[in-house]
């Protein structure tokens, strides 16, 4: 049995940044397989009762995560710059991500929208900066634009959305080992250790 | 100038029972003074418009948080039992620490009070539990209850809870060294480190 994770993210999520610019490269360490799983944070968090992000509708907490987010950059060694508009909303990056998950540029995709985010403060929602990514990556931009706006893959990522917040998923990043959750960038190193560690896979080797 | 941090916590708090058991030993080990700063989380809460800890609010939150600390628990190499009831109210024990913040049984007083919580599961509200958890210490214990039970330190109970609001103290356990605030457990390395090596503390070594 291969050793698999699931990585559960939104782009608007800024601690679901430093997680995508560091976990291919570790998982990969590890001998990992990655499972990307773009989703849409908001309705988890509309069905909380809550209009926006917990960083925006409560103040306090708000503030402290900028300053965090300055100091976990920095031991990410990850360039890192305050989004002038926050959370940002990005369907169709995320259409792209749950089209292209599969795909061996997915890794490559996701840093180049995060930093767009959370380095350039340029906006991630319109089709013609999702063309321009994709065509960095030297990929059929316009053919997987196309991917993406299908009723196929809309349905999709509503069905991926439904399906986090039945597994219990109530924040991003957060990483699926078999049945073991693992909430929060903090948790990435414990998430892939037990990838490699867990029951089944130490079975496997045997 | 010595290297010092301020330890903000809350007796019915998850997390600050993990830092609580490590702190003393960790900040010991680098020189650092702490400063005890108990503080009640729960007026903090309800001016967030939470009833509850978020852990009780937020029920897809609480279910992760429990398994969550069995994991971190083990890291900790400490015991941990969930706790039939969840948040504790503990407004004398959080009096007695204050009362007591600069004994030099500060540290042990704490952490009997957070393994009757987070280990014996017992209650820690009554008189009766803060006279035995104090004699166990061999410290005058009625002369103490006596203290945390006067109005200043009723006082000034409510001014320290006050001052982690104004000071933008949102959870526990948090850490100050200086201006620099560091939340949760998954920082305390950080704020030691941090208080081994903020300017000022450069400066007066020179």
């Amino acid at each position: 049995m291969k050793k698999t994770m699931e990585y559960w993210f939104d782009f608007g999520s800024n601690y679901s940044y430093i997680s995508t610019m560091r976990i291919e490269a570790l998982a990969a360490e590890k001998g990992v397989t990655l499972r990307w799983r773009p989703f849409l944070l908001g309705p988890i968090f509309q069905s909380q009762g809550w209009a926006s992000s917990p960083f925006v509708v409560q103040q306090a907490k708000g503030n402290y995560v900028w300053h965090d987010m300055v100091r976990e950059c920095r031991k990410a060694e990850i360039p890192w710059r305050r989004p002038t508009d926050f959370p940002r909303s990005s369907i169709l990056a995320h259409r792209v991500a749950l089209a292209g998950a599969e795909q061996p540029w997915i890794g490559a995709f996701c840093r180049r929208v995060m930093m767009r985010n959370f380095v350039c403060d340029q906006e991630i929602a319109s089709e013609s900066a999702m063309l321009r990514t994709l065509e960095e990556l030297g990929v059929d931009a316009p053919g997987w634009i196309a991917r993406a706006q299908n009723d196929d893959t809309k349905l999709a990522l509503r069905d991926q959305t439904e399906s986090a917040r039945d597994r219990g998923i109530f924040g991003a990043p957060t990483f699926l080992v078999g049945g073991e959750m693992f909430w929060g960038n903090d948790r990435l190193q414990d998430a892939i250790m037990h990838a490699c560690t867990a029951p089944s896979i130490v079975h496997a080797s045997t």
